[in-house]
């Protein structure tokens, strides 16, 4: 067989591990619990048995260009350590990248989630299908993150903490973020920040029975629920006054939104196009004729094409990438 | 004599063209009056006369590597079209570059001024001090613009307007800008912006006798003046919620404040750091141990060292970085 990469997305609750071909074909996943109180050495323990699995399996060690692992950040890069990631609690500092390489004996490439998720979404989802190498993509899951993409590669910044998007101020003294500051998109815009805003306005009408979720909420949007459309209005002028920044600042062509919320594109998308056209004078001489249809040459901002396995496809594509460049 | 490069800044009020070594040695400057109101037809032979000036004295055409021109934004590039330029009022649609090379036959590279201005920072100035080839800079003038590094080269985006940062809104639903959208951080820390807050409170004390600018009102802060360093205060304010925007995203080694309005650093500075700090984890992760001091290895904020040459010189930087490209 000709040659091969082995992905790693390593998510707070699932950890998933990979074989991907050259052409982006998935071979076989493996999918393991994260075995977050058990430590850093479980769960390294658990990746270097499913890579050792995958190899056997897959042609060996010769057709193996490199394992790739997506993490959750803020990690520094590109030594792949991480810094202090809130739903890896007794992971800080951890060496993810040399402990892996000593295990394994083989090349590792770490970065960001959201950067490996973009990556993905540049090679293979919307990237692909308008025909862009460059384009700034925003994660709304548990949280928000970001990735930037230029000319086909990773922008990660001086020390891997570049396209933390999600925690860009867009209400100034707004909702406290766990990252200390006040306003961040992530407040707004993520699975965990609908989730809670639904929960005022539906529970009222419960009388406080069962718990709300960005996708039940969406399912009583959709119904006609005026207070849960309210909430996925909100959700769009936050996105809209996010994007308005990056559309400024980096004047890309592509602008991808994924994550789980993304499947209520159709709730946020008009919110966010409005105040994203209120917000910037750039997106305003370079948005389509329809925000809606791609057009070649303007702003575009669509919904992601791969759903939750970029982020592992892209963890993947890392070797690949490293191999062309060195 | 070696190869040359001629530079072209074209402000609403002074034309400036000067021809510099690949050393990024000057050897001659013209400066002249644009002339706006004539029309770019005048503005465009008073370039041209210029350029061949300076190509009769320093070696003919041989050893000149091209022309590059440092223009107001928005632009169209790498066409090098203007689009509409607020402080060159019938200048809509210009071709720039077209015009030039057809009427010089030489090549002719066009960029935002910002952006030039940040090359010659980033080759010349606080990037070569420092040691960095990445950094984005934020120039306070009539206006703010902004320019975006990487790895030595201009990030000008998909079609030119990369680095409008000036139109980042730091205050939602804030002041109305020019540009259409409200709270852009040019409306609190531009020049314009600083002479219009002084206005308020100086000219009250004054009777409502003589003009205030941002320079006049920086020496009544420097002279203890509470309401004028208030202004500045707030200049520092706005300064670190756009800085702490740009940080998140594109954690940077090096942001560089740039334009006439650098003057006042100390006016302006604590309190930019101060919000920068509240408002960005990223920086908090990243920050030297004294925000004042450059250390290697974290998010340094700096003064720009080149004052109001930098756009000039890194316009003559253009042909330069092409000639290495191609």
């Amino acid at each position: 067989m000709s040659t091969y990469s082995i992905g790693i997305d390593l998510g707070g609750t699932n950890l998933r591990i990979a074989a991907y071909g050259a052409d982006w074909t998935r071979f076989e996943a493996i999918t393991l619990p994260t075995r977050v109180l058990d430590g850093p050495g479980a769960v390294l323990d658990d990746m270097c048995g499913a890579v050792k699995q995958l190899i056997a399996v897959y042609g060996g060690r010769e057709k193996l260009v490199g394992v790739g692992v997506g993490s959750p950040g803020p990690l520094e890069l590109p030594s792949g350590r991480l810094l202090e990631p809130p739903n890896l609690p007794g992971f800080e500092g951890l060496e993810l990248k040399t402990e892996l390489e000593s295990r394994l004996r083989l090349p590792v490439f770490v970065e960001c989630d959201a950067n490996a998720a973009a990556l993905a979404e540049c090679h293979a989802g919307a990237g692909k299908s308008s025909g862009y190498q460059s384009l700034c993509m925003l994660t709304l899951g548990t949280g928000v993150g970001s990735g930037i993409i230029l000319n086909g590669h990773v922008w990660h910044g001086f020390n891997g903490m570049g396209g933390e998007a999600g925690h860009v101020p867009v209400y100034h003294d707004g909702l406290p973020c766990g990252c200390g500051t006040r306003g961040c998109l992530e407040q707004y815009a993520s699975a965990t920040a609908i989730a809670r805003a639904g929960q005022h306005v539906v529970l009222a009408k419960q009388n406080g029975n069962g718990s709300v979720t960005a996708r039940s909420l969406a399912e009583a949007a959709l119904a006609g629920d005026p207070d849960a459309k309210q909430v996925y209005k909100g959700v769009g002028e936050a996105l809209g006054i996010g994007l308005a920044s990056l559309v400024s600042t980096l004047n890309m062509p592509l602008y991808v939104i994924g994550g789980g919320v993304v499947a209520a594109w159709d709730l946020f998308a008009p919110a966010m196009f409005a105040e994203l056209e209120r917000g910037s004078y750039v997106y305003r001489l370079s948005k389509p004729a329809d925000p809606f249809v791609l057009e070649a040459g303007r702003t575009n901002v669509v919904a992601a094409e791969l759903g939750s396995d970029s982020g592992l496809l892209g963890a993947a594509m890392l070797p690949f990438f490293h191999s062309l460049n060195s």
